[in-house]
């Protein structure tokens, strides 16, 4: 793009991702059409006809206090039209410590459900036919672990694993670049990612083994080059070490899914999409060699964009919604969950969730928005903003690559150091108003309106922490003992964790015990400050 | 665009305005570059750098009650952002009849504030600086009167008349299409429309003299090509008739303003705005051989669209009121006024008439969409649909023009039956279920979240009454009589009504003996049924 724009009278407008925006776009930007939708490398979408032929999953992150609890809304959400379920588990269960377990104290059921057994995940799953919808589960380090005892559950149904349908996390790198939420160092935590990629493969042919996420790296400040940059780099180094460890390419990366944010700025997020999608599909098939189409398509998940909410005049949040829900729309996304309006202040409480669900059924039925496939395709400023993404997020990857790849750049402080410092360049510019945040510091309002918020039930919580409690003590203790000493034997060793994980949750073991059996083997990650 | 597609396994999609949309777009769909924007005929928009020059007017439509009370209201919505006025009038006032009129009962203050003599337009503008505020009135058969009130509280503060900026809806031709408060006949009407752009060219120079609106024709169910062919085809006919009273084209079209809905059909809405402005952009210079660049731009007022609101689930209009208001800034507006959640119940109350500016505020500051101008341009899709857009709005005016004009359409019923047929068949769309709206057809609660609504103080209402009354009692009747004698003496003839209107007022006249005294010569204009 020509920068000589800028000086006819306008001040220059710098994007996020660090180049400039033009006053005027043209023509002169565009290079001959592009490929149709469904056609590799799929910058318009992967399928023909996108939402013409199937609309996305409307899938509405929750979990809160018990399973009882959660149960009941995500019965709420399926009722009122929800297409898909998506699990928040509580910080002790992200961490694969059970409700008792005195690490957890104060954590329980605060962010989302606490799982710590068998029969918490019958409850959670109770009278919801798992065969019939698809379930996202948004949990990392004790990734395999979860999913084992969603198919344990489902198999107690009679439910055929191959049916099951959804999606773990299971994506290990950006908890050390941004989230927070390891255990394990980052070696033995890629080969629990790669087992799981290998018992997918050949259990849940229809699960996808992880969700690479960009969300928390760009919550955490990275600009929307950054999160497509260290998202793919994280997507590759998952990659390698599947090839590493013997797979066959095609076998696990048709299961590999992504998850992205989508913030405020309208269209460059529609490009950030488009240029994440031609991105992957050309690292899959130019350098890995992948033959099977499913290999090179990214299909993402999509959350709005969390830190755009403001506490104050909560309402605004609606709007804001509304707008991202409408990027990731545009932009082609295959799942979307939309925030409440009162999520800067806690847990969405049933109005809300239920208008964030309302949102997307707008975006989909009344805007027009889901009518043709890449409605945007051919714009002069989409298609020279999916360039520029391209080219900045192919600098980040490049920026990684010259540590080696993902892993050591993470182990490095590379990843972590770039997001915070345009996390921090972008808190110079709120603080000096250069950015500006309706209701922060921009038609400041001296009382913000008041809205009803969520409060958790604390009696309920501590009925789950006795319960647990209740549940150890009825254990076969040899059994159990027997099948953690296992898991130990298998964790020092080098064949797949997950059948002896799954013999261990069948033995009546909790996830803490499974999970301090592996902290036993594999240690515990302490980032450095 | 070939029709082929939609056979490849998905069900055609039909806009409402007649058109198939095909499940992709592609390049083939367009030749060659477009102008660039602030270039003729402008369907980039009006300005070369668009909102990056200059933003467009936050202007909500407000007003109830009293003068006070609407006063307050506009003070608010100053303080909180808002950057121009927009007056709704009492339906009293819209008919030219003071509020102690017997046809009044029951309808003072209802929809908009009442205006019956110089002292309520005193207090309706207390405080407020007429320099420096643009004001919209929608007030359209007394238009001139009110217009002449807001000049005259001006000249008594000191303020030079050439330096008023604001806007008379003043489009009697849609009163008679779809809106209904209309007095007089259309030629009479026409007359009055006539001499205020005679007026306007003479004393308020920077004063919108007319707002072409074909807000109230889609409201009423006008497809959006009807929309703006109507409204085009009636722009037309006030040049016509202003150019048949002797005035040059250059000395009022660059005043001519319009007015258009929101609608939720996001990229239609963004294509329609696009053809409208290079529609009028040819009609004027081609046609109608302007010379001055101003007279070929198309500027326009945007209202989201009342009618996409639902009285279930209010807060559901908080994310269709987003998307419009994206969809008109995408589009080009200079003006904007983004509808309260309430509004399908009730006026808006103050809380939801901040929200609805707030959105505007973060469509302006967060979402990027002001960051380049006509930032869709290019798009195969949104390309296609604004030639598509301009074909069927050619068609209707051609329609218009077969009858011989749109004074002759209207009086025929022509453009009324159109708007009612696609009213109609809208209607059956939506009982078969073929169109959606969530919370009514689709998603539907039981119990709907109850929201608080605004009342009207029949009390100040009541004491508005009162005041007209003693207004009258006050009055120097020989002096007042006189000047109604002269003013149905010019009604009768031929020359400029708007100077003895205005020493009407002057002299102490209200609105509605001003009104009454055209009414004697004009009569009243009562529809066919």
């Amino acid at each position: 793009m020509p920068s000589n724009e800028a000086k006819k009278g306008t001040p220059p407008v710098v994007s996020d991702s660090g180049y400039e925006v033009q006053p005027v776009y043209r023509q002169e930007s565009r290079t001959g059409d592009l490929e149709d939708p469904g056609t590799y490398p799929y910058t318009r979408g992967i399928y023909p006809t996108m939402y013409r032929g199937r609309r996305w999953t409307m899938r509405q992150y929750a979990g809160f206090g018990t399973a009882e609890e959660s149960n009941e809304r995500y019965r709420l959400l399926l009722e009122r039209g929800q297409t898909g379920l998506s699990v928040a588990f509580d910080l002790p269960t992200q961490l694969g410590l059970d409700s008792d377990d005195d690490r957890a104290i104060g954590e329980v059921g605060r962010v989302g459900v606490p799982i710590s057994t068998l029969d918490d995940m019958r409850r959670l799953f109770d009278g919801i036919d798992q065969a019939a919808v698809t379930t996202s589960m948004t949990i990392n380090a004790p990734a395999s672990m979860l999913l084992l005892l969603y198919q344990i559950v489902a198999e107690e149904r009679g439910v055929d694993p191959k049916l099951l349908g959804g999606t773990i996390q299971n994506d290990i790198l950006k908890e050390y670049a941004a989230r927070g939420t390891y255990i394990f160092p980052p070696r033995p935590s890629m080969r629990l990612v790669v087992d799981t990629f290998a018992w997918c493969s050949e259990q849940l042919p229809n699960w996808n083994s992880i969700s690479v996420s960009g969300y928390h790296m760009r919550e955490a400040g990275a600009s929307a080059a950054q999160e497509i940059g260290f998202t793919l780099a994280n997507g590759r180094a998952y990659v390698r070490a599947a090839l590493e460890a013997g797979m066959d390419i095609d076998d696990f990366a048709p299961r590999i899914s992504f998850f992205f944010a989508s913030h405020s700025n309208l269209l460059e997020e529609v490009a950030k999409f488009r240029a994440a999608r031609r991105m992957w599909a050309r690292m899959m098939r130019e350098e890995f060699g992948a033959k099977d189409p499913k290999s090179w398509m990214l299909r993402f998940h999509t959350q709005t964009g969390g830190v755009t909410l403001t506490a104050q005049q909560p309402l605004n949040n609606v709007v804001r919604t509304s707008l991202q829900a409408l990027s990731a729309v545009l932009g082609g996304t295959q799942s979307l969950h939309t925030n409440g309006y009162d999520e800067a202040l806690a847990l969405p409480t049933e109005e809300s969730a239920t208008l964030a669900l309302r949102t997307q059924q707008i975006v989909s039925l009344e805007s027009g928005a889901a009518d043709t496939a890449d409605p945007l395709a051919g714009s002069y400023y989409v298609e020279a903003m999916t360039d520029e993404l391209e080219s900045k997020a192919r600098e980040w990857i490049e920026g990684v690559d010259d540590l080696g790849g993902a892993v050591s750049a993470i182990e490095a402080g590379y990843v972590q150091n770039a997001i915070a410092e345009n996390a921090y360049r972008r808190e110079l510019a709120v603080d000096a108003g250069e950015i500006k945040v309706v209701g922060v510091n921009a038609f400041v309002d001296e009382h913000d309106p008041a809205v009803e918020i969520l409060s958790i039930d604390q009696h309920k919580v501590d009925r789950q922490i006795e319960r647990v409690k209740t549940y150890k003590a009825a254990q076969d203790r040899a059994k159990v003992d027997d099948a953690l000493v296992r898991l130990r034997e298998t964790a020092a060793g080098e064949t797949n964790l997950l059948p002896v994980i799954k013999s261990a949750f069948e033995a009546g073991a909790t996830l803490g015990q499974a999970g301090n059996a592996l902290r036993d083997v594999f240690g515990e990650y302490r980032a450095r400050s």
